[in-house]
């Protein structure tokens, strides 16, 4: 079983998603156990402090080393496994993607850490931490959201979790292609119709039209994609009609 | 003020994070107004389906377009604003980032769609979908959390919302480089120590120590955004120093 040890300064933020849909359902079947901690319980002044001014100066709270220290050696301690990582979400990281995602549902041992508002003092990246994760390059208010969607990519991963209705999803990143469109009843929505070789049965053209679609879809929104994977003759002779269409 | 209203078949999963920190105090503030709508609710069949299976056959069940067509239109109506933007989260969509999140910042109406596992009946796109969305390269069992990323990161941006405290978290893609170090307090923590030049005071080395650091940070990290950026001559001539203790 996979353990996930997030510490946060708030814990609340975390109830909704890992409590309802596939996660919760993850920790019912013990593919998983979460443990959300409020690591501002492991500060060792009297007041509780988490942060503290930054050396220099300058505007924002720097999260102080001692607490995360502290709170992770502490569940480091707790964990069966010795096959632990650290991870903290920030913008400096690296830039999150599926091949991490699949990195990561092999460990036994995630923990997160996640600041809000507040820079990390250096020596929690240089010491304590082991992977440093960006989901993108936009700026959110904590890494809490980070920490979520990283967790949910992953558990999603792991054996006995997804059943077969969800499996479709993948589709996106396993081809290297974006998906095709799909299409589901009425056949004539409002006028808005399904297109016919859908409807006819035929399999090997509905292939064929799905095979197309996703590449033309691919071409026009990402087309950095169709440089990383190898297509077959089929694909290149429909690549080159699609990019005729659209000169 | 912002209204965001968001159609999902789990609006449970939103309440930890929009009922805590600052998304919360945004709306207490009234600077947005959250309404999460389970779209189920607009399925105009006697047993509320809101999807069916994919014409042509194939693994997965797709979102029917009636109950998102029907939703998205009433919650127009209920808007004072016109000027709405339908925002579906996909991994086929247009990967997400802090020009489009300052974009949506000025909108006066966002409605997010999140479908979970199941695909979208291509006229939802077509129709009723102004914005498709990715946040990145990688695969979630839903577009809730996406759509969570979204709001936080435009919130975030709204006049009033975000106090001083939080202001340098925009350092990272304001400068372009991605943010120097920081430390706090103490300056010997176990035996790991703050670099002497933030503790002597003289804020011309400081300034020059952090310009320097980012400058690393960013050519070790994310050598990719140091091309989108026009460095002064200084910043030029610190790469250069930094490029010859990397050869």
């Amino acid at each position: 079983m996979m353990k996930i040890d997030v510490l946060t300064l708030f814990p609340e933020m975390f109830s909704g998603v890992l409590g309802h849909s596939i996660l919760h359902k993850a920790a019912e079947k013990s593919a998983v156990q979460y443990n959300v901690v409020n690591f501002r319980d492991y500060a060792d002044n009297k007041h509780q402090t988490v942060d503290d001014y930054p050396y220099g100066g300058g505007a924002g709270m720097v999260l102080k080393p001692q607490p995360i220290f502290d709170a992770v050696a502490a569940l480091k301690e707790q964990a069966e496994s010795k096959r632990t990582r650290v991870i903290l979400l920030c913008p400096q990281g690296k830039r999150y993607d599926q091949k991490k995602a699949e990195e990561l549902a092999r460990v036994e041992h995630l923990i997160f850490v996640c600041g809000h508002y507040e820079g990390y003092d250096e020596r929690i990246r240089e010491h304590v931490v082991t992977d440093e994760i960006s989901i993108g390059d936009y700026v959110l208010t904590g890494g809490e959201l980070g920490a979520m969607v990283v967790i949910d990519s992953v558990v999603r991963l792991l054996p006995e979790v997804l059943g077969n209705q969800e499996s479709h999803m993948k589709d996106s990143f396993s081809t290297g292609l974006l998906e095709h469109p799909h299409y589901t009843r009425p056949s004539d929505f409002r006028g808005m119709m399904v297109p016919e070789v859908l409807l006819q049965g035929h399999h090997k053209l509905i292939e064929e039209w799905r095979n197309k679609e996703a590449l033309r879809r691919t071409y026009l929104r990402r087309p950095d994609l169709l440089e990383k994977i190898e297509l077959t003759n089929d694909q290149e002779n429909w690549l080159n009609e699609i990019k005729k269409e659209y000169e």
